[in-house]
């Protein structure tokens, strides 16, 4: 199949898909919903639906579309290359633009694109980097729905605006699936569409190893928690242990200790009692390596994880074709291969710190801020998640946060040394 | 005429009128603007018409109002004698109730309180409360206009949302008023409405002053500002000079140096040019005394304040009577008795710190922690702004803020030791 | 007698025993004591040493016996008129100028004032300064006492450095005097030494009054304490709560509970049990304000203190010539007129925040930094303690801090409206 | 040779050797110089002292010598599973105990671990932990140099404590070593004294490479500092930006922009003209980052640097035979095969991560938290500096610092992918 990239009436259909899924987002929320933002890692939906147009309007309109001047300060995330960026933190301070005003711009941004995409006014750079700014807006569409999760669960008021899926009514699979290592390949190398920090696609040397079967379920995180997970420094990294103390973290986020023993979790969906076969999630890369620890297992790396899930399932690029039956709550997941929910599911950590691939280098210009100025500090995660768009998922993919996050839907596959 | 705790008919007019002014000041408004919080001190629109419902509710109605258990913990300020509060510093990013919800729960507030006056089913405690209830609305009417002028100009968009009034085309009264001091009374004693902090009513002992006829001018400030007095240590105090350094002033707040010469303003009806012969405003007592300093003159102390406003002019108790010209960004002032725009134009900074009165005890139970658990700290400021209600502006009312607290409309009269 | 400025012979001698006097504080310390700093409050011993003789040095020597001209940028407290200041948060990472670099510094200066006091050397003025500089040292006198305590007590090591005198074994006399206001004078009018702060003498208007006849003692405190004092959130100005719950508060500083009931007090003689009919000391402002509260009482203005001090005891000029039987660790006093250790057993907590007298107009120059642009948000201590050399005692002497520091010997006497 | 827990004269002739280079470390340090701490990374040379005798008496003597319980809690550095900890940041605020009382500590220790020795009670475990100790002590020696130095330099007087050695007068070789890259297999796996964080040995891929024959020197990153590379968000990691902006960086730590052009560098022997040919040292991880961008070039892997060193110059246990020939202020170093001062003149940055090797387990125990628990957020450092003990220097020792450090003598050695 051609990639949008290479045929312009793949690339409008796809365009007039992933615009439009971002706006179904946010089709239970109200205007209110759309302005606020619970802490400065977080942004309001309203600033991801204006974002992910000054991408478009930025790098393929050349800014020729924004009513005001002070969209290009406003909407412009970390860019330096483009100009200064207001404060991340105070993106929810924002009234203006309106949601009302900010959906006519991407209406007319929508409507130029798809003029100039019609009337063949695009180089091929110009379709490389709509298709980047799909893939981009893809990504902000998970973000907004984690960020506003956590604006709406910051409220003590129960505000289910999804109804949640029923949940596992059995524990999965058990156990590990021995791999064969050796000299590999890694990254990514197809046709296909990538990010820049998937690649180059390059060999690297594994000793066997052993990946689990499953992702960890909340009834084996509740025994963690039980057994004094939270309160044993010696299961943590140094610097985990000190957000413990500092947060006062004692369960994944979301988790409310119920009156009388259990746990409640809080979703997008109202508050429920825990599903204790449902995969746990909202864990830091801090939590998942201390429960590796208790277990006696460890974190598999980045090039473990792909080894093997390669190995279940063939490499699949994103092509936008597919469609999302999102469902940032939970979805039915099958299996793949020998693995159990592999992809899509949630986010699986990594031992792996976020560091360039060897031969990595950033592309030239203010593109080239996307992905490798970042690579300090965090961790890989990958696989993708309920919330991530179906055709948004690769083996190659490499998502990255900083090791005391928790607001992403983020879980644990454990690994053993063979 | 009947002070409105004693009239019940008195009363429900006054409620009208003043839950309703609450509501006309949120005319200009969109449904954004009621959420957004610029910074801890402020607070969304929304939180202010839900709070002073609130009020009605917890020390009137019982809290039997509130659709939901959350609105108490949400809705309280600071009463920690009725239960625990959202962190204040959070409101802006609670995006339920949504307004709709809010207004809702307003009018049926008012539905009850109009009903049950009507039928004469408040005792006199219930009705004082409520006459309570409506200064504590007044002073959030203010706050809500300054707070979100606060949201409003931290965006770099202009968004002018009302009209300003023509600038005063000359300079005010130049000079000082001789004022005779002694030991002279002050404090509230009359029978009108008063605040617990304004009394009780008491003896001072004043050595003989001059106070200045008029508001120190935008003019006069840009001199102040021009003579480098940011960055002359010896002009201030030294928390001041801390604050200086610390925030970075270099001009009041809302002041924009313009390329080329000259300042502008930003106000609620967007930016212009500075209007010199108006009183300068939105500046901290730090900066008020400072420039005090710099002309060799100093603030006046809160009672030579009001012995000279009371000579001036007559008391007046707050009976929400008049209508309220309300205009936050200015008023045509003319004179009172000696003195130029003494009562509501800009709050005027005194040199005397928020402490009780001899003889003052704050009321038993939660309202007690209205006013009194916070004197300490901060500075008293008379008068009253062009935001303040007209019904609301009393000789003996104290209003009082941190130093260094710029957002409010605050200004400077000067005086002078005889 | 001779006021010290007005005859250099007994100027000379007054200098002679105040320097020796901070010599002689330091003889049970280490070198190592003398280095350390607990907590940006505080200073080291040996910066104290330094900063006394760099007073002199700046500003009677015009700077011209430092070693090195670090020194004037090292030694500076706060007085921007002189030049800028090493941050006063670090003076504990300062190892240079070593203690012995340092007392040879005090030296070379005492020399070169002694020899030009001999001479006549000196105009009005810098005798004036002379006589300032050594009260200024015995204000550091006691800083020194208090910050090396803050440090030794930081350390969980026991180290007495001096012995305790016996604690009292009765309570002391209980109840209040009443006291008669009116048009009273207050503040420094007299031909003795005093800091500008203390004048000008003038009017003020007191009602009349109850003063309590003794301190709170530490029996009294414990009461407070058991009573839930620390959890009560009504009992407490608000931004005092505030301090409880950031800092912990459960008693005074340096108290400890004892395992099986009953407290231990940390001094500078090592651990003892809490000595229950001694004065509370140790605590803030808050804490203060908050015992008055809860004992339906108030802490008096520091004008009521001044008027009953005046009236127990004929006002007394710190002259220098009596000796300081110094003891930081308590003192046996006795009564003054109807008040039990009125002056010099601990600081007596007011109600007054720390503002200039009426008429006050701070010197020119660099030595008109000394108090008069610290008056902001403080308050007015009052009376002495027993770290506080004899002669530096005052009836108009204003001692002030903010109202959360706790490391001064401060205590509480209660008083009555009447 | 024998390893020297083989073979316990061995071992107490190593014992002697680093216990009195500590002790020789400090003889040119005043009483003071002891104490002094400038920042929470760092700690005085008196804690250094103490927890290094802390080390041997709590592993090895189980806490049998202290003559204070508080040793146990004052010099536990970051043992949880030992005890609490005294705050790090604080250490600077201990006078006690003094550094005699240390240092009579440390005596009693030796005596009593030499004594043992010599009668032979110690088991193998034990004489494996005596080894080690030694080699935390030699760790130590280095920080207690480079603390040292934080404090005398964050002192504006000059204070050479040592006599620095002439700077090299012509730029080193330039260009770089072709490397051959295949599976390779790196880590410890020799029968010498490794950390446990060097193994295990294992095998990893590298690419071909080309590693640069010298460090970078002081005049190539003057003309990085010229070029603007501090004012150049393009050439910076994100968190790196962020630091040059919140510390206000703009050349490395302890430069001095000279009037009138130059630089001064400031050392332990005092002020000097910046040595141009001298490696470059005191840049963190984000400044040698930036650098390789601005040069085009990048930082090696640690498995390239090991790689490449292994075949310059054979493998080399730490034995604590040689004589260590320490200069903190630099040392003439020469060729080790094609590489210039490749081991031991200072700390060489690497694009590596600190995280654990495959098949790591940290030890059981309060040992196994030596280094283990620090694998976050922290970058491989390889080589060894100066102020490193000759025989503490190893191929495949990791050294780890957080990306934002500088006080450590860290520098700059370039590689190029083929």
């Amino acid at each position: 199949m051609a990639r949008p990239k290479d045929d312009p009436a793949v690339l409008a259909e796809a365009y007039r898909r992933v615009r439009g899924a971002t706006e179904a987002l946010c089709a239970p929320l109200t205007t209110e919903d759309h302005v606020v933002q619970a802490m400065p890692d977080a942004s309001p939906p309203k600033w991801h639906l204006a974002h992910t147009t000054w991408f478009f309007d930025t790098f393929i309109l050349d800014g020729a579309t924004a009513p005001d001047p002070a969209y290009a300060y406003l909407f412009n995330s970390y860019y330096q290359g483009v100009g200064p960026q207001f404060p991340r933190a105070h993106r929810g301070t924002l009234s203006r633009p309106t949601v009302a005003e900010v959906r006519a711009w991407r209406e007319r941004v929508d409507a130029e694109i798809l003029e100039r995409m019609a009337s063949g006014r695009f180089e091929a750079r110009g379709l490389e980097l709509i298709e980047l700014g799909l893939h981009h807006e893809q990504q902000h569409q998970e973000l907004l729905v984690v960020d506003l999760k956590s604006a709406l669960l910051l409220n003590p008021m129960d505000t289910p605006i999804v109804a949640c899926p029923a949940a596992p009514d059995a524990s999965p699979p058990e156990g590990f699936v021995d791999v064969q290592g050796g000299l590999v390949e890694v990254g990514h190398g197809g046709s296909g569409f990538a990010f820049d920090n998937e690649g180059p696609r390059h060999r690297t040397f594994l000793e066997d190893y052993r990946l689990a079967r499953s992702l960890v379920t909340n009834r084996e995180y509740v025994a963690f928690v039980e057994d004094g997970g939270y309160r044993r420094p010696e299961l943590w990294l140094s610097d985990g242990w000190y957000e413990v103390q500092a947060q006062g973290w004692e369960a994944p986020l979301y988790w409310e200790r119920q009156d009388g023993g259990g746990w409640i979790e809080r979703t997008l969906g109202g508050r429920r009692a825990l599903p204790l076969h449902a995969p746990v999630t909202h864990v830091s890369t801090f939590e998942a390596d201390a429960f590796a620890r208790w277990r006696g297992a460890r974190l598999p790396t980045e090039f473990e994880w792909e080894h093997a899930a390669a190995r279940a399932q063939p490499a699949r690029d994103g092509t936008f074709l597919e469609d999302g039956a999102l469902h940032p709550e939970g979805r039915a997941t099958g299996a793949h291969g020998e693995f159990n929910h592999l992809l899509g599911e949630v986010w699986e950590h990594t031992a792996s710190a976020y560091r360039p691939y060897p031969g990595f280098v950033a592309p030239e210009g203010a593109v080239g801020e996307y992905n490798g100025k970042f690579m300090n500090a965090q961790y890989v995660l990958r696989g993708g998640s309920a919330a991530t768009p179906r055709d948004h998922v690769r083996l190659t993919y490499r998502n990255f946060f900083y090791p005391d996050k928790r607001w992403v839907f983020t879980g644990i596959r454990l690994a053993e040394t063979a």
